[in-house]
């Protein structure tokens, strides 16, 4: 049983940080899951009718290994990175536009921030690899690899030991939510050029073909998107050797975000800590973490239904089921921001519901 | 134009109230939404990509005449009721349920109490007509019509003053709702048999057969199912004279929650206010209100798809697009109050958001 969820043998360039995490990632409790089940089900409703409030609220009581899960805190991690592959023109935007939104973040006018407002999240920015010099600048965590990925038709986007970086600042990010009393998280991307990246990944771990998922990304024309999915399957192509190890892949196709971001779900998984995944990068960084560490499976909420192309099809693949659908496709971290409030409220549901006996309510006629 | 979204000639019992509320409804603004499509296209996202969260703030532009809407106050009104069809044997519960769930309500033990919670949203609650005499009771706003509706599958459900003493609470209680800053409304539901009244209105307004809209409710079986449909089919029949009216088919087919609700939607729009419909039994009270009043119809937002036998086909009949679909068939309103979160996430962005000449980021390449 416990060979189910253990590190499967990867030298993460010797990251002990990395392989322990892996190692303590335990899956969903069943006995907490049956519990919290029988506690729904004489909750003052009729069976079942809150519906995928309940399933929610089922699952952070398998998260937390309690029947009265706590929220104390929710907090969105923005992750930003440049993407080497926008040389080969797959964008709608700029390069510059990535550290641009940055400043954006810090000042609090993005569509994250805006959202995390009424939602009632911390926000945190990470500059994992933007191309251009911040400086000392408040607010901002800095843990720049490098300005930017390679261009990743040419060969891989990153490293071993870059991966392995990433993925051990997105576990310290974690323990650092876990420290702050977060008990709910969710990771943001932003990075000009990465559904580029994130649809490379898809194609290499699903095996579907490049044009089923490379879809407009922040607005290019059709002949562009035809453009952008030769350039997956380029990469694909270069990077073919790397292709049947999961940690390989993500070097070889990722970004330094999405990497973090991967490195986040793992750290908070292992912590204990109920994971939302956004939307179609985010789904890339949770599919990367599956691949490496299996027992994480059951621990992701699905947060959103991209608008972006494909999306649906790969969650379909991956066997998930989104919770929104609002045609959403600007990243950030903002659908799975917005989802924290319906986990909450299934929480609050759970929590704080009548029973039939305590609130003497008839129960159903036989 | 006018004549658009004009009284349509009913006489409701001589209820000048109902006539002033729909009279004076006025539909979207179309001026006011273009400008604020106009402002959404300018926040620091790529153009479209905060999707239905756009449509949202630009409606509640619409709604509310103004470029930057207000968002001050959020409320539930819960309506309950009894329904002389329980005799019938319609429903999985008893009776008695309805009353034992207003002192829940009271208690704040109810599902809506606890999702209201999160949601920072208010709640009142309202006896239109419970059978039970609940007495002074704190919090329990009293205006019950009589002590449930009369078996509609022998006569009509109400009588046409009964009607009017309903609306005219729901439009009251609307203005109350201004008085006191409310922005945001919903209504909620609680009535053991309202799924039967409320499939009989689909029926009526919408002329789909009663085995297409006739569902399981609070939790029947199959052939109890097939029993509610007769009962529906037998409603229709016996109310039949009614039916090309949409004010006598309400008193004929409805109950004295739904009317309550159809006030309160007729009576917030016309004072401003945003109205977000719940899930089954709040669609046919918004039906309602849409065929008296089909100014009414843009103003509305619909909130999440139910998982009660036919929602789907109604709402698509109606030619309207749910917001959530979290399998929700709980009623009391508790769907329309998470989708508040949608809403107030999709204010705070158009209100909040940086434009791009303002945060300085690079505009798409042309």
């Amino acid at each position: 049983m416990k060979r189910d969820f253990a590190f499967q043998h990867y030298k993460i360039s010797g990251s002990s940080l990395i392989e322990k995490t892996v190692a303590g990632l335990k899956p969903l409790d069943p006995e907490m899951m049956k519990k919290a089940r029988e506690q729904e089900d004489n909750l003052t409703k009729p069976l079942g009718s809150l519906g995928r409030l309940e399933e929610l609220a089922v699952k952070v009581c398998g998260i937390q290994g309690r029947i009265h899960p706590s929220l104390r805190k929710k907090r969105v991690v923005v992750f930003a990175s440049d993407h080497g592959v926008v040389s080969e023109g797959v964008s709608a935007y700029p390069q510059e536009v990535t550290a641009q939104m940055v400043y954006n973040f810090l000042r609090g006018g993005a569509g994250i921030n805006a959202i995390a407002r009424t939602i009632g999240a911390e926000v945190r920015v990470v500059d994992m690899g933007v191309s251009h010099d911040f400086g000392r600048i408040p607010g901002l965590i800095s843990l720049k690899v490098r300005k930017g990925t390679s261009n990743f038709t040419r060969g891989p986007a990153m490293s071993m030991p870059e991966l392995s970086r990433c993925l051990e600042a997105g576990v310290e990010l974690a323990h650092l939510a876990k420290k702050d009393g977060v008990d709910m998280i969710a990771g943001g991307d932003m990075g000009i050029g990465n559904t580029t990246s994130a649809s490379a990944l898809f194609c290499a771990y699903l095996g579907i073909a490049a044009k089923s998922v490379v879809g407009p990304g922040t607005g290019i024309t059709p002949s562009q998107i035809r453009h952008k999915a030769k350039v997956v399957e380029k990469a694909l192509a270069v990077n073919k050797d790397s292709l049947s190890d999961p940690m390989r892949t993500l070097a070889g196709l990722g970004g330094f975000e999405i990497a973090g971001m991967t490195g986040l779900y793992l750290g908070a998984a292992e912590k204990h800590i109920t994971v939302l995944v956004d939307g179609f990068i985010a789904t890339s960084a949770a599919l990367a973490a599956m691949k490496i560490c299996p027992a994480i499976s059951g621990l992701l909420i699905f947060s959103h239904l991209s608008e972006e192309t494909g999306h649906k099809v790969i969650l379909e693949k991956m066997g998930v089921s989104p919770l929104l659908s609002l045609n959403l496709r600007l990243g950030e971290g903002t659908g799975a921001c917005l989802a924290m409030a319906v986990v909450e409220a299934a929480l609050s549901c759970h929590n704080r519901m009548a029973t039939f006996k305590s609130a003497g309510v008839s129960e159903r006629e036989k």
